[in-house]
């Protein structure tokens, strides 16, 4: 096979996912955040989907889509250990890898096909939007699933057992925004921020500072102290309210 | 991202499958069956798999290299269905897919540096021989291992619990052919023959035929009755010998 490997997109995810600071390591971390996989012609079907009702969970395989042209190196330094620590890019699921492929199982809450068109509806998923997905699979329990695997560098996800608490203006602004976007905001952010998306070294020294994740068209800010997450503002994000 | 998706090779698979029958249809079936994931250039160094020796499990992303240019079609007839229902293409693990990747999660045996060679020893692989890598990412169990997740089209495997005979002259040539390449070929046999490759339409009708799988530099012939799976002949398979 001598021929060069050459993949197109199936399909798209519209997430609320708009940047990747923010978006949970791994999937299934935050589950109240659900997404759409859009198939896209000529992949999209319903004769291609056929069955897959049936599966409570698939496979996404997704390009990298933010890291192509990046390239990759032999060394990655995964943020869960600290940044400091050197692991072979095959040892991780770095995105910078050689084939900027990404491996997803999340859970299928639904399939809707609308005239010609097929979206499936998931949760769980670390994808950012408009990520291009390159196949789809059912996942196979009895072959899939290993929990006698072992893998000591990774062993759980290291989650921020502190309470989220919202300032009086952000619980303001996070009822008037579920309402207009028929999300469940309030678990949405307590989820994404209890992975703690700070960089490792931020995380040691324990400074004050504020950060700000985007999810959906919101721009949220938030802090973190001995007692608890803060968020302390929920605004529509600049860009967005440009382009509404 | 509207630059094509152009993929290569990091690796290509040594394994004891040398034809597509034969092989169980998903990993982990036939243990017994090692294979080897030889790194090509520039992605064969000692700091790319830095840090792997501490998984137990891996994914193996794969091209279905004997399906390349055969196309896909929307709905798909899954050998464990009976070859009569169909499925959609996305609901199956056919790979005869829009982007003919497969997924296999392997154990790890082993790896092995030999100067700038690097090679991974793997068991459970379901690939043919020569298969081309085009990802290695470690399984992360707290992720990717869904016990939970369900699909009733394919709930377990049905594999034949009738005893593996040989016959006297199939039993002299596993001792022989089992010292000279110094493979557990009776297990291997077994396990293979257990997940019953013949053709959904050859079970239901029952008929006594003879049929061949290729392992290793070996064509082994065995037919199934009421009381037993048959070996009836192990021989150098004509082509390999050529080759020798």
């Amino acid at each position: 096979m001598s021929s060069p490997l050459v993949f197109e997109p199936i399909a798209i995810i519209h997430s609320g996912y708009k940047e990747k600071f923010g978006i949970p390591r791994q999937p299934g971390l935050a589950v109240s955040m659900t997404a759409t996989v859009e198939l896209l012609p000529p992949y999209n079907s319903a004769d291609a989907v056929r069955g897959l009702e049936q599966c409570s969970h698939i496979w996404l395989l997704f390009i990298f889509s933010a890291c192509v042209d990046k390239g990759w190196s032999p060394l990655v330094r995964p943020p869960r250990l600290g940044g400091n620590e050197k692991l072979g890019v095959f040892a991780s699921r770095s995105p910078f890898r050689p084939n900027p492929i990404g491996l997803s199982p999340v859970k299928l809450e639904g399939i809707r096909c609308e005239g010609s068109q097929v979206f499936l509806d998931v949760s769980g998923a670390d994808l950012l939007d408009q990520t291009p997905i390159v196949d789809i699979k059912p996942y196979l329990p009895y072959s899939d699933s290993l929990p006698q695997a072992e893998y000591d560098i990774a062993p759980q996800i290291d989650m921020l057992k502190l309470p989220v608490q919202f300032s009086a203006t952000a619980q303001a602004a996070l009822e008037r925004h579920s309402n207009r976007l028929k999300q469940p905001l309030q678990q949405q952010i307590e989820e994404v921020l209890r992975c703690d998306p700070r960089p490792a070294y931020h995380k040691q020294k324990a400074q004050q500072r504020t950060y700000g994740i985007r999810l959906h068209d919101l721009n949220i800010r938030w802090e973190v102290n001995a007692q608890a997450i803060l968020v302390s503002q929920i605004d529509i994000n600049p860009d967005d309210d440009l382009k509404a």
